[in-house]
């Protein structure tokens, strides 16, 4: 703890100036040092907002590498605007610290940063204030009006798709944990067990194709079943899920089959998109078009439940659904 | 701690619901419950956006009255958006919670979404996580393009004027302490002493008043003479206090000058808006359009310094000026 550094200095220091050094982004009018920041959002386009917080022990181990931390600050929150089909305006932090520890700030502002500057995101603003650790981003975004994607509006018949690969993170946790328990050093940053638990990605790219195509979206954060779960009460429908075409993350090859498919359909923080796409609507023609493969891993159902089969179409348990902090 | 307790359940059940039934604001899209919320912002006006964090220990003491503590993470920053001159649009509101206590969560949220229908600020977005208790807001806001008041523009021969009456919220929590240090009962939400304290103003109404015609303006949410620094630096002057013309909260009545000068210039979150007004701009028709008393204490100067002068024009000390969680 240094007495010289107030929080004005910790965010000038690792925040304002390094961002403002990046491109300055269109829609900002106002950033980081007045009372609140100043955006324009374009005619004919509506305002998307998300919050999402960090807090260590319920999210991340106390030695979890500050650079991931602020990715995966920041990437959560993309991840919900990808999941309404929004182009990103910019981004407020919000950070609660036990104290000023200058190696673990110059690693978190750097990783938020780096993908702040590689999704076109400027912070615009931010607090920092002293108590246990806690880290919070709210992301805004625009869309063009009407355009959102939502949660309802699945109809049974759509195809399920999702982005990318599943269980990843689930997996790097799993790593994680075990290492721990055998008291073994912590993994850096660079460990490729935990390249998705540490590095999720924000499909950006792929929300935005998504526009006036999926019928309803949602980001997976929770929980393949949990996230999809979601999307049918929302859309009052069913969905039936087919394990073998659930894309499968490298970082589970060699797994026994029952943990790989809890870290598939039950892990959280892989932040892919789930959608549904109306039967009509050509899935080459949107793969095409995004940096991220997409597979159809099933189907929405009349109903209301979700059900997992196998390859002959045996029904299949689910194991534990999505992760809710404050469910017993 | 209830095991039939949800994240999702505690939204629903204190704030989504409750929000719902307000009156629908005119800018809402869509709110609690999807992976975003969508608002619309006029056309020709620019948005605003603030976020402010309370922590407990840091900013409230553990028993602090849960429904002051819900206006209050509120207030702040709809202060804030005062200060640039805004209407609000929409809040969001990420709870950090050490469990599920239902009577805190009830005194929080009426709190909350009192000051939210009063104030007109749908809620429309939020997160609860499990941790050490942290209170995190972000307020969204809209100003007509190019109309926001800013810390920067103001100039020497500018009156420098005040909003309401300062130093309540400091009086309040000298009592509060003194009342701990006696091992008393904390205050209940109804103690007239800490009025200030527990129930700060939001001055949308004064700051509406100021487009077009204040030069800058700041809110008082360090302290009087810090918040000034704030103003004097962005707009690249110095400014003048007259002591005697400094408006005093009731609460600082029967109070040494000494301390009552302690309170009224470094106390901080009286929440009053501080701005410079060209010499030229009548202030009594300002006055007369808002509603909350507006006083002249002293004038903007060249150079870069801050002076309080008492009656005959000699200088005074400050006492120590605002509150910055992590200097010394």
């Amino acid at each position: 703890m240094s007495g010289t550094d107030s929080e004005f200095d910790l965010i000038r220091r690792y925040f304002a100036e390094p961002a403002a050094a990046a491109t300055a982004a269109e829609g900002l009018r106002l950033g980081i040092g007045d009372d609140a920041a100043l955006l324009a959002v374009r005619p004919g386009y509506e305002l998307v907002v998300a919050v999402d917080t960090l807090v260590e022990g319920t999210h991340f181990f106390p030695d979890h590498p500050p650079a991931s931390l602020g990715h995966k600050a920041l990437a959560a929150n993309l991840s919900d605007l990808a999941a309404m089909g929004a182009e990103p305006l910019g981004a407020l932090l919000s950070l609660v610290l036990p104290g000023v520890d200058h190696a673990w700030l110059k690693g978190f502002s750097q990783g938020f940063l780096a993908l702040a500057g590689e999704a076109g995101v400027p912070l615009v603003g931010g607090d920092t204030n002293r108590g246990p650790l806690a880290i919070s981003v709210t992301v805004l975004g625009e869309v063009p009006a009407g355009q959102a994607l939502r949660r309802g509006g699945a109809r049974p018949g759509d195809r399920l798709v999702v982005s990318g690969a599943l269980g990843g993170a689930a997996a790097g946790l799993a790593h994680e944990t075990h290492r721990r328990t055998r008291g073994e050093a912590p993994a850096d940053s660079g460990n490729t067990a935990c390249a998705r638990l540490f590095w999720p990605p924000a499909r950006l790219g792929v929300g935005r194709a998504l526009r006036n195509r999926a019928r309803a979206a949602i980001d997976i954060s929770d929980g393949l079943l949990a996230d999809l779960g979601h999307l049918c009460a929302a859309s009052g429908c069913g969905a039936r899920v087919e394990w073998p075409q659930v894309p499968l993350d490298p970082l589970l090859e060699g797994m026994a089959e029952p943990e790989a498919r809890a870290c598939a359909l039950a892990g959280g923080e892989d932040y892919e998109l789930l959608f549904a796409l109306p039967s009509d609507e050509p899935l080459d023609l949107l793969a095409f078009s995004v940096d991220a493969p997409l597979t159809v891993i099933g189907e929405m159902t009349e109903g209301d439940e979700v059900t997992i089969v196998d390859a002959r179409g045996a029904r299949l348990e689910p194991g534990r659904a999505g992760h809710d902090h404050f469910a017993g």
